[in-house]
């Protein structure tokens, strides 16, 4: 088993190297591809001293690589995956490029395994916050029925890599697209990704489209407004849902609190303590998805609110990939 | 004319301040009240330096006050409202005390100024967060009906006074209600305000009951999901409305270009140009509500989803708060 990672030095890249490293993930050769720039920098694993190498053909001759990860943007997964596919590996790409085709798998392993079975030799890691939202949306329409989401997400800059991260330090311009310099310090901005003619942005877009393949429901009834915080790491949102089937209050806690990947930290109303509620920094650096603040919908009673909020570059990204390629290696479909 | 404002020296008193001078409000004397810390004080308005007087009844003795600003809390207002109502002053409040009492008019400016003529010597001034959803709610449930409303915030730490100011600069715990220190700085908190036993937060309460008030709809349909976030100034809301009545995506656009008091900042489609939308940061020390990102609801024909922004201490306390006290004085009701 020889894996390689593209893009290893990015912030994303740099998260599946540590993942890797936390869940033990075995295998014989580690080779880390990066752009030119890169090239040539020594990056540890496990004590071991690796060398990074340029993406490029002729470093990818004689090399036999059973499964890329890919988090190095669309263009380089459009200009390379079909070289590492062609080689034999199975590519776990991380970019929007892939996620919509048909014949690509697109996993959020405690939702949808059973997908990668489909796989062609590419598999897609969803969006992040289209993540964060799959596990409870998925029980919740296996045993309800979801009739209507209603999201509002709060991201944090380290979704927009190192740049962003530099930004909101400096209190310079950051990025919250490729084309809209803007101050992220101190400042809400409701804008991730280009605005499409529809009126909603690329962010938006990939929650709504992407959740329903996942789900396999293209009738999905879905809205999105996806909003840049100043904070540094981890994605929050508030989800409104309204379900097709009444629910007992007791009963849908008790059910929130099995789902797989997701830790319930939820306020208990018949004491007057200190709010258990988890916010930003509580899910830095952790590998699950936290979910508080459920309670009924007052506005109608076969819906309900609730927060979410987990670290993006984690289950979001690099955390999200290397599940999928346990899963891969598992069910030997590499 | 007699103005007081009591609570001079905090965040809001401060802002107060400012309004009379911006807006040119016409009066012969300004008395200055702030708790025993501040007395003594110099504070200096339009050029006039006046000296803040500690809250007592000795002090209250022998001035005859119109118009009474009271900033200073609940704990103020029950102690010293009726005091000053036995002066013979109106007084406005900005805490929650008398909100959503029976014969207390609640009153946004441009939505309910009808209102005010009910007024028993106390008028309340409506929650930040409430204020600024109130113009845009009140069009289109005039116009449209509204059938039901999800609102998730984003709210700045000026709203906590000038602790949490200080906590978000330093990066220090702040206070997200009395009894909650937590992290400000880099850190999403959905929790504003104690969590009550139906589990949504005061902040939340506060958004359902008062906005019920303010339109005159006990039965309007509102659900809330209030958050803070590590923004100096200027709170933000996404906004879910679904409407009684079908749209044309146009007519609505002109419509909400003609709300008192509201900017819209609308991104123009037909373009690729920079996102035209409004942030956190365009709104700090302006008197408009910004409304932005106004787009159909993609999971519902009769619904839409916005964004607003405006300066919580001006529009969303101070500002509204003097509005008040000018319709006050141009209707003769002191």
């Amino acid at each position: 088993m020889n894996i390689a990672v593209v893009g290893c030095t990015g912030v994303v890249g740099t998260k599946v190297l540590q993942v890797l490293s936390r869940l033990d993930f075995d295998f014989e050769n580690l080779y880390l591809f990066a752009s030119k720039k890169s090239a040539g920098k020594t990056v540890f694993f496990k004590g071991r001293a690796l060398v990074v190498e340029e993406l490029n053909l002729k470093n990818l001759q004689n090399k036999k690589i059973n499964i890329a990860f890919f988090v190095a943007g669309s263009q380089v997964a459009t200009a390379y995956a079909h070289h590492f596919l062609r080689g034999g590996a199975v590519v776990i790409d991380n970019s929007s490029y892939f996620r919509l085709q048909n014949k690509v798998p697109l996993v959020v392993p405690e939702v949808n395994p059973e997908d990668l079975f489909l796989h062609n030799g590419i598999i897609a890691n969803p969006n992040c916050s289209t993540i964060m939202l799959m596990p409870v949306l998925s029980m919740l329409d296996k045993v309800y029925g979801v009739k209507r989401v209603v999201v509002s997400t709060y991201q944090a800059v380290s979704g927009t890599g190192a740049k962003g991260i530099e930004a909101l330090t400096s209190g310079q311009l950051g990025f919250t697209n490729n084309d809209f310099p803007i101050r992220l310090y101190s400042n809400a901005v409701p804008v991730i990704g280009t605005i499409n003619k529809n009126g909603y942005t690329e962010e938006e877009n990939k929650i709504i489209l992407e959740s329903k393949k996942i789900l396999h429901r293209p009738d999905l009834k879905i809205t999105a407004t996806a909003v840049r915080v100043p904070c540094f790491n981890c994605h929050s949102q508030s989800v409104n849902v309204e379900l097709c089937k009444k629910y007992e209050f007791n009963r849908l806690i008790a059910q929130l609190s099995t789902i797989n990947g997701v830790q319930l930290k939820q306020q208990n109303l018949t004491e007057n303590s200190i709010p258990n509620v988890p916010t930003t920094l509580d899910a830095d650096g952790g590998f699950d998805i936290f979910l508080g603040r459920v309670r009924s919908d007052n506005s109608n009673k076969k819906a309900l609110n609730f927060w979410l909020v987990f670290d993006n570059l984690l289950k979001g990204a690099a955390l999200n990939a290397v599940q999928i390629a346990k899963l891969v290696v598992k069910n030997n479909l590499y």
